[in-house]
């Protein structure tokens, strides 16, 4: 009979992942707040080596989590970032937005001859105002987000731009830390990224710890 | 004022990512229809490197396949494994299964002396036999499953053992691979692992292609 000889304490399983991602990650790069969020990123992920992908514009931590002691709205790209967040850790029962499945969005995305994903984020409107926003999947929400900055739309408190991928993730995420409109940032340079990675960091900035 | 210069329609997209990761991902130890299910899987960890670490069982593929075209629930660990899961792609409607945040979860874990990851399996009950049993996230739940199994719960017909981290991850899917019980499996060895693979691996078994 196989005896399997494992941790079976979630508590101390989350430490000990913690204590080996601290041994072994590179944070130099980060101040105290920043590291905290970059923990749970890797531990998302898998990954020490993605911190050194991970790039926080100056105050981004501090912005996002004022914005969310203050009850701002969390704007997602996808449904598997807002599904990752914490409800329990979030501090002023902030909600919680991903328009993706919004029966409107298909024909907006005729409309502006883009993807829904894109499309997705015309539905946020006067909510993107101090809100913090997470893009955990699709390059075209970030670009199409970057070019409704361009064009004048409300500002959010925060951006997290962290999509995937190999087609147009690293462009655009390179586009936002060019030029983000004077919105502090968080991204994950390259193709490296995703829903989980990007909700791991909202619960970070949600309620630091454990 | 910017321009930004990206790919707006999502299958050209798609079908683009696809072909880079093929033209850089190293395929050559899967057959056809298991490198269509590593494709996916690259495509959602942005990393043609990953595929080193898939493991696919003989006749996994295949055994997943005709369950789902056979109308097989999916038995998920995590909210963000089952929220990943395309509904369009499913062959039968098939059920999408995650019993983690069951009220019932949390008194359970207490009596089993485990996490409420794995405790949400013991509310899976019959519903085992014949179903695709995808974990994606928490160690202990693949575990847990193994002991079941072991203790003569009834017998999926696949398991995607994917979860991801630094505690207890790698070490359950080695003991997946070294006994399954005789349930087709696949894994990725190691730390990485996450809901956004094992959700692209689902939808890749559940429709082949875009």
């Amino acid at each position: 009979m196989t005896e399997y000889d494992y941790i079976r304490d979630g508590t101390a399983i989350y430490e000990r992942s913690f204590a080996i991602i601290r041994a072994e990650a590179d944070l130099s790069r980060f101040d105290a707040e920043e590291a905290d969020v970059a923990i749970r990123m890797i531990h998302a992920c898998g990954q020490v080596e993605a911190a050194r992908h991970f790039v926080f514009s100056p105050g981004f931590v501090e912005a996002a989590r004022t914005a969310l002691k203050n009850g701002a709205p969390i704007l997602c790209d996808a449904e598997m970032v807002a599904r990752g967040v914490t409800q329990a850790r979030l501090p002023a029962n902030n909600e919680v937005v991903c328009t993706l499945r919004d029966p409107r969005t298909a024909s907006l995305a005729a409309e502006i001859r883009n993807t829904r994903s894109a499309a997705a984020i015309d539905l946020w409107g006067e909510r993107m105002a101090g809100a913090v926003v997470a893009i955990g999947n699709a390059p075209t929400a970030l670009f199409y987000l970057l070019e409704k900055l361009r064009d004048g739309a409300p500002k959010p408190a925060a951006i997290l731009g962290m999509p995937v991928g190999f087609v147009g993730a690293a462009e655009s995420k390179d586009a936002l830390a060019e030029n983000s409109y004077g919105v502090p940032f968080a991204i994950v340079r390259g193709r490296l990224g995703g829903s989980a990675m990007t909700a791991a960091a909202l619960n970070s900035l949600a309620r630091p710890g454990l």
